[in-house]
């Protein structure tokens, strides 16, 4: 029997992992949620997928536009074993005591503070750690690229310290709040919660990071430097990520000079809605001084936690043990890593 | 017998075309040409496609890439029925003359003059112009989207007249050459061209034209305003664009603010590219003045032409006489309005 | 005596205001007001303006970071002869019993109906419209800048029918709320507002327009094509528009590109804050077409109403009768068309 | 009498130099030079700086504009005692020899490389070393903003090793050439030139820097984590920065969020062209963790490296030894550190 999955909040994430349950073999949307009939209220009806309110009063607003509504979130709550809480963030710690109180499974997304869920999930990282839980939360855009290619890098070498900046995309494509348009903005309060996040994935590693907001709307661009705990080549740097999932190398000298150039082969390479999901690294960019790295990678902050968030579905539901065949599934079905 | 088709010059048009060429059944890519080894080049060995370079000289440069090439473009001319010449504008019209020696048929672009090809096309308004033509130019992106809607227009309602201010992208996504970053750039060469080119397929059209450069990436927007021969109501234009191909309603009510919104559907409705091939018109932003008509649309430059590049090799090749035939195959091919 | 004058609202615009104010012998700045701590309140501190607040319940606020505080508007109101409200855009209507209890007299800007004031106001065109009035209203920058080149034409040469596109910037430079960023909007409601607001100054024109929301900081460009009475030749425009005020010519063939050119030759010209308080026309963007006349212009959106409210203090005040007189003490202090 | 300077390259940097050396009383502009009869060149004419082409063979194009000629870069090298080589980056090395056979100083600029004049100068670091040489140059904007803050860092406390990333402004304002639109692209050669540079000024400093060209026109933002020698606290790194002349402090919590603020401020302390000409740092955006510091700082990339030609020029001439008076003097003429 497939897991039934619902999706609360049916947004950038939300759509998406949606769009990625319904690929898979072993787990099927059984609905989403919206609080108002916003443009993705029609794309969830024309994708097929059932279309519930957060709220009974939400209902009428829905029925006015021509949209059909199934039920309320506790409609959905009541047919699904684990729920996606794609909510804005901060908004997810409100809806887990009802999600407990009706006895399903759920995972949060990086908005979310690492104590309300207690365990916080990165599919080659952690993947155990969610194993059979109730609640897990799947790190943030950036942190789970700052996971991918720190986490091996710790593991196979040894990493003493970590500084890194993250030049932020300002807004999702078209939001109109996130950034002025001719700005550069720092993140003043430092070091960032960037590092500390890292943590919950990675507990003793010595990380800290700065942030810059740009205007713009493809991907986050993180600049790294990490000591290592010996002096390594450039190679063994490649070699390390080449033998792990989700970590996509580009080569500025074929063209791929930025965000641009990436979303673009992304939407090439026919990816469903364009979307890079795993972290882009510069294989030119790469560089050691010493027992000093210094690289560049790109993260899609829209759907690199999509893959993310289907293991940890097969993880709590104890529907596949080994992280490696999961990760393996998911990639498949959803064109990572060809 | 399939149509052999190659495409001379595999960049932001070219590889579209490519595509879509590969998604019909009664044609396919015999190869494709590239003058450099950029990332296009590995795109098209990956897609599939073979590749051709130019000239035999610049065959040493793709094979130190590790790229294979299956000979130059005068091989490629050899072994297809048509060619789509997709090169930079203005120099397709160097290469007419070699596609005549070759003997082939061949399509040209937007960029290029009408006079080059002597028949500039469009579907809808004038499929039958091209038939057995040896050569044809598939009119600009943004004449046709004008064409698209004002053609209908036109034709059921009378225009007496039309003026319009397309407010256009500066660049290609990833192109760092088209637009300062923080300006807007009248052109000031008046009226523009794009009045003229509409007058290729619709020649008695009283338009003319001023064009806007912005810095923006994703989509051209036109505002036009029309008088109309009669007074008719915004439910009479609606109808008229209804019962066209390729003309697509969005609405700002339902959170279609603006060209990125527009792009941001595209891809949820998993068009490949995320591209958007037909023209997108507001429908609450329609609106009647007595006998003026305003709306607005927008055109996804790097793809509208797709379709009827496709259109216009089946008229070429006389393979299909009926011009609602033709498009309906190509639409149904692409995801054209589903 | 000179006339001593109030800015309710040190931001954008009151800011502008009040150093334009100052610059003049006939009248003097008494005092500035903020509702919170910004960084404008240092400014006005640092400029040497009086501060007072809204309300005496955001006295405290101030205080504690230790900006002086010099009273309230109702302390304000006391001891001014006239205020200039730049309140946001709708609140000034609130404010205008207020004003009429204290017994003084009130600018407010374009963001005002017409009908709050009654009397609609530009310099050049009807000036004595506002002789002696205790309320008026300075129309918004982009009708400013429309009726500074049309008023003249339609008085000159006589206007059928102007259609006008406005491709807006988005929002002010470091605005983060006006525009996404990579987006292109239109204003669905049509025709657009700047029609209407136009005919306040100039009653019998027949004006339309539409308009695009850009993503860029710097000024308006307007897109406009005017039916004339007659048949003039494009030498004709041009002299017309030497002949009045704050009408400045740009020259595309010297350099003058676009909006961002425009502005760097406004600091290169050493005006106040880099503003250009002319409309700037391209002279090289004109162009007539039998009867029909086609131009650019562009409004920097901080700066052009700030003559503008300086003349109608003027006459509001009745201290200078002769609106050209007016003008050019306005102009020379200012550095425009020096 | 003073000291006659010439300005070869009338551009970005050139013309806000000239503007800089009008303003001291030890010295004047001679005269400036154009290639090509551009905006810049009315803008000398419209400045009253006799106006010089680069070789003969240029004075017909301007004539035929009407721009008047004073003569060619020999005649100019006649009558100054010392040029700014303000040519575009590494066009200066092709003149040093001219100015030697003229028998004149020159400055260059940070495009050139340091052994091409042998001495790199920041007013305050090394202000001595330029003492009476005959070719020197400024460091680039991004170096002279680094040196700023570290260089008294390191003599004050110690600096064992420094970190930086800059997020690069992408083109100038009015220029569409340097960066694509909606892109964020890494310097993929590391680490980058811009750590060697520093050291052309602090010899011994341990520094590697990384570098993001964003989509933004108004100022590099440097992300900066320094390991020093011992722990200290923030108020003692604030008060050795206010110890040092052309670091100005910016308070986000005053609403200084970003680069865009800080030149809003900069027009609004009527800094001639908006110019902002200290380097820009948060002071609430300082933090000491353990003994690393992280900092985040703004430079204006048109303007900071202004003051230090001026400072450079006394140096070279030999007419003021003591360098906290030649930089008090430049910043009261330039109304820096009001």
């Amino acid at each position: 029997m497939k897991v039934r999955v619902g999706i609360n909040g049916y947004g950038t994430i939300g759509k998406r992992v949606a769009s990625a349950v319904a690929a898979q073999d072993d787990m099927e949307v059984i609905g989403v949620t919206k609080t108002r009939p916003s443009y993705e209220a029609y794309l969830a009806s024309a994708s097929g997928f059932p279309l519930y309110t957060a709220s009974s009063e939400q209902v009428a607003n829905f029925e006015k536009e021509g949209i059909e509504i199934k039920g309320t979130l506790d409609d959905l709550m009541d047919v699904v074993d684990i729920m996606i809480d794609a909510t804005p963030g901060g908004v997810g710690e409100a809806y887990l005591p009802r999600y407990q109180k009706a006895g399903i499974k759920a995972i949060f997304q990086g908005g979310e503070r690492h104590e309300l869920a207690g365990v916080s999930f990165n599919a080659y990282a952690n993947y155990s750690d969610a194993w059979g839980a109730d609640f897990a939360r799947v790190v943030s855009c950036n942190t789970t690229g700052l996971v991918r290619t720190l986490f091996p890098l710790d593991r196979d070498i040894g990493i003493e310290r970590v500084s890194a900046t993250l030049v932020r995309r300002g807004a999702d494509p078209s939001d109109n709040k996130g950034s002025a348009l001719n700005n550069l903005e720092p993140s003043l309060k430092l070091p960032t919660h960037h590092g500390p996040d890292v943590k919950t994935i990675i507990p003793g590693i010595n990380i800290t990071t700065m942030a810059v907001k740009s205007p713009t709307t493809l991907m986050h661009l993180h600049c790294i430097m990490a000591d290592l705990e010996k002096e390594v080549k450039e190679e063994d740097i490649l070699a390390t990520w080449e033998a792990v999932p989700r970590v996509k190398f580009v080569s500025g000298k074929q063209g791929m000079k930025g965000t641009a150039n990436i979303m673009e082969m992304a939407k090439d390479l026919e990816r469903q809605r364009g979307d890079l999901m795993e972290v882009a690294v510069w294989q030119d960019g790469i560089k050691m001084v010493g027992k000093t790295l210094y690289y560049y990678q790109a993260v899609h902050q829209e759907s690199d936690v999509v893959p993310e968030n289907i293991d940890c579905i097969r993880s709590m539901m104890e529907i596949e043990c080994d992280p490696a065949r999961s990760i393996k599934i998911t990639d498949n079905s959803l064109g990572i890593n060809e």
